[in-house]
């Protein structure tokens, strides 16, 4: 993939020591922050477009976009130079569209979830959140709208986008955004304030809150670089078990880190009587917990047979010693 | 297509002024009703579930599924028995999810709109809304999950509905409910309360907000049934006038019924101030707008070249002399 910038020998000689995160994702970053730039409320009325625009474009990490990317720059590695170059412009084109879409359901979440009759927020990655910003009608909308545009996204006309592609990505999309899914998750969080949920009750919460849309990010990356069944299997378990990790420390955070740090405020799931790992399991096992999950998803990635996961494997990482 | 119940030779003998609606209707609806029963908040946490089954299934004309069959009958009706008797039962299949996915993003919208943040509605189809019933939070949340189940009902797993039909009905109905379509006409209609609008920005507004997804039922049947380009582009023009004609229709609703046969409050538009087609034209004015349209509608029926249009036709006048 000429995408990736540094290590040119990469695809033949693994050395995932010398991998250099950064440039990795500054590269991609760059690309898709470009992207949703040129596409995010392209054609929607002013007001509808500004609040659109307003959600998306204010930084955040883009790790969902990440993800996407990774996992299919990882497929394309275990791939011959000649297969994969010519149809490498469509797969390339998919991804980034896959990158984006999976941000927009990310970016309409939060901007729904903010709204006063969920979780009442009012600071956003350190700015005043949508509904503060342009009203909680514009909110409602730009969050609706963002939806139907990541699918609209996954689907362009005349595109060289293999239509069996455009299907399964919006299918995964779908699975990963809906009642299955997040939002499905965010109703038994929102049906558990007060309750005293069992680990797995916990797990099969978060799992569907915040990990279907992180493993849906992979499983979409994998299909964009036309993955075979052994590899796609190894990265749904990568998937699974980094985005349950994501979510041990979004529940170690809100106990640890301030809200300068966090970019949202600190402190809400004990003030709100969320169930978390930290309430459920205590600081120090919440935290062993994240690194076996850590170890789960490296051991998947060795399990992949792909020759080049080192992005893959970063992020992981990234999601475990991240500090907001 | 087996699945008409009443005129055998409809197809080979078109008669117009024989076709029964009635029977044709009650047949569809009862595969629509049955459908949308069985796939809707299916695998959902049990309250968010039982609030997407409360908005879905409740009644409702089925307007839009409607138009999807008979779209999809009519492109049918033009082609050879041979022809279209092989892939049957996947495009029947496509046809029967792309008629209930139009009508769960229509489901989501009226949701939506109903909370106190837009209209603030109470009643609808003479039922509490959903938000009276479940609360914002799982009304908000059960909108957002109709809108992704809508997604995957037209992208199904090992199905033999061919991926560039999946691909092009997510394309539609995602441009049909985005900012370009459904959610821009809301954003258009929030800023216009209280502002004199000219006739071309009212019918823009209305364009949107309510006549892309009538024209997208159309257009999306017509895929099911693989239109070829000629009957496509009268059946888009049949769309757009009926998709205007629905919104004059609802203006001058709003102004001459009742909210008992409206099964929701009637007066709305005046009491908000909001531009209507009434306000604009004054009401004679307005319904005789509306015949235009209706003739327009009927006149593209006739452009396609399709043999049997009886139902579009017969939907077309039903949106002008209903009476809620």
């Amino acid at each position: 993939m000429s995408a990736v910038p540094a290590p040119t020998s990469a695809a033949t000689n693994p050395v995932p020591f010398e991998f250099e995160a950064g440039p990795w994702s500054h590269h991609h970053l760059a690309r898709v922050e470009q992207a949703l730039s040129l596409w995010v409320g392209d054609g929607a009325p002013a007001g509808l477009g500004d609040a659109m625009r307003y959600a998306v474009l204010d930084g955040g990490k883009r790790l969902r976009p990440l993800l996407v990317l990774a996992a299919y720059e990882a497929v394309c590695s275990g791939q011959p130079a000649a297969a994969a170059a010519a149809p490498a412009t469509a797969a390339d084109d998919a991804a980034l569209r896959a990158a984006c879409a999976v941000e927009l359901i990310h970016a309409y979440s939060l901007v729904h979830d903010d709204m006063p009759c969920m979780d009442n927020d009012v600071l956003r990655r350190g700015k005043p959140t949508v509904h503060v910003q342009f009203g909680e009608a514009q909110a409602l909308l730009a969050g609706d709208a963002l939806q139907a545009f990541a699918f609209e996204l996954l689907t362009p006309d005349g595109s060289a986008i293999p239509p069996a592609t455009q299907a399964t990505l919006c299918r995964l999309l779908a699975r990963a955004a809906g009642s299955a899914g997040m939002a499905g998750g965010q109703a038994i969080d929102l049906a558990s304030v007060g309750l005293a949920l069992t680990e797995d009750q916990l797990r099969q919460m978060h799992r569907l809150k915040t990990g279907a849309l992180l493993q849906g990010s992979v499983l979409m990356g994998a299909v964009c670089g036309h993955a075979a069944q052994p590899a796609y299997q190894a990265l749904s378990d990568y998937g699974a078990a980094m985005g349950l990790a994501f979510q041990v420390v979004d529940d170690i955070l809100d106990v640890v880190a301030d809200s300068a740090t966090l970019g949202k405020t600190a402190g809400k799931d004990a003030a709100a009587d969320k169930p978390t790992y930290v309430s459920l399991l205590g600081l120090a096992r919440a935290q062993a917990y994240a690194q076996e999950l850590l170890r789960e998803s490296q051991a998947a990635l060795e399990r992949s047979g792909l020759p080049d996961t080192r992005a893959l494997g970063a992020l992981a990482d990234m999601v475990v010693r991240r500090s907001h």
